[in-house]
């Protein structure tokens, strides 16, 4: 079975460049599946951002909600980023779906996986209670999501200001 | 003296899962101290849950304010899990309690113990400076009162997506 | 060149309290590098609690801005504290400045020491996305900051309830 690695932090705390560098450790060409879709302005410049530090040795797919295709139809290609679940989940939840199968569906397509897939993924839960429902409905979401994906794959990794600390195995 | 260990992390991260199999790997049967109050629907659900993965093994003790006369009453009959710290402290301070001298009080009450206490609280400290002075108030006490108890105990353990890493002693 | 350590960590994590002692064990007098400015009584009252706590053997030097300046005037006198980054970084915000050429001359700046310099910042990014695009700006400008100074920084330090874990050099 191909390698599965999560990588998780705070916001801007180096986790997609630490990723980049451990999926292109793992071999060329990469495979960049991205979860983002760009609903304005701002995130349109930060998609933007993300592509012009990645390099030709990348393929990009999209795929804002079928990550199990995405990975079947990319395995044996070459090691697979996925950035982020967090973008996932939140595509996941907007559109009514149901993110617990959807969750259990990826970790069945992982565990078939021939090449490598890395996660990058969030902390969203380390602050104060949020004061609406919704946003506390989403932390606890991305909290069970985060530890269902950790227990699925090999590697745990914790980024603080660019740099990893290694969770998983110890 | 009892063991004593305190299991931190953010929302969803595993923290009483794991608190949960430490208590019962110190003995059994084991005592669950739940700090939580049920003042609304959302609160209560999350209560069921937490009762409803515990199994027969669990005797249920509910304390929101003395910890201390929580703990003196039930030493010696197995090891005893506090569910969790940040609720207590909410409900001190709703209550205009002295959390400071009730934090003091508990350290001497914890360092009498002859069986083993496991304390989970949350970090709350990670995120953008809250907005209103209250909720700014609270994560500077939450995150004095986990210094002041991470102190206090043998061990310290951060949750990071279900995996903990241990903090103390290195 | 002098030792440069960053101290990272959640509000109330001990980081300042860690960073004043990793501080006298590199010398005494040691001098307190402040970037707080007291806008308002709440901001002047911890300010003068973290005064309080220090004793004589510190000097203190005031600094919203310069710190490249600050860093210069003081190299030689003994080991410094700049406490902290964030509030550095708010500072230049809130005054319109340009933080990240301010950043890339205070690396300048720190790679000339002679003498040891150690940084307090602060996580601002583990929690729910913000509401509010001032605040979302914040937190990617202090997340991209601490990535920098981590960077450039010899030792890298995460506080959690008051404890340390070293993140670099593992």
């Amino acid at each position: 079975m191909g390698k599965s690695i999560l990588i998780t932090g705070g916001a801007r705390s180096g986790k997609s460049t630490l990723a980049e560098r451990m999926t292109l450790q793992l071999g060329v060409p990469a495979i960049y599946i991205a979860t983002a879709q760009a609903h304005d302005d701002e995130m349109a410049e930060r998609i933007a951002q993300h592509q012009a530090r990645r390099g030709p040795e990348w393929q990009t797919v999209s795929e804002p909600f079928d990550l199990p295709r995405a990975l079947a139809e990319t395995d044996g290609q070459g090691p697979r980023l996925v950035d982020c679940l967090t973008l996932w989940l939140t595509n996941l939840m907007l559109d009514g779906r149901d993110w617990m199968a959807a969750t259990d569906d990826l970790r069945r397509t992982l565990a078939q996986q021939k090449t490598p897939v890395i996660f990058v993924t969030n902390e969203v839960g380390a602050g104060i209670v949020p004061e609406n429902k919704l946003a506390r409905d989403f932390r606890d979401a991305a909290g069970l999501l985060n530890q269902r994906m950790a227990t699925a794959c090999d590697e745990l990794w914790f980024c603080v200001a660019g740099h990893p600390m290694k969770v998983k195995p110890q």
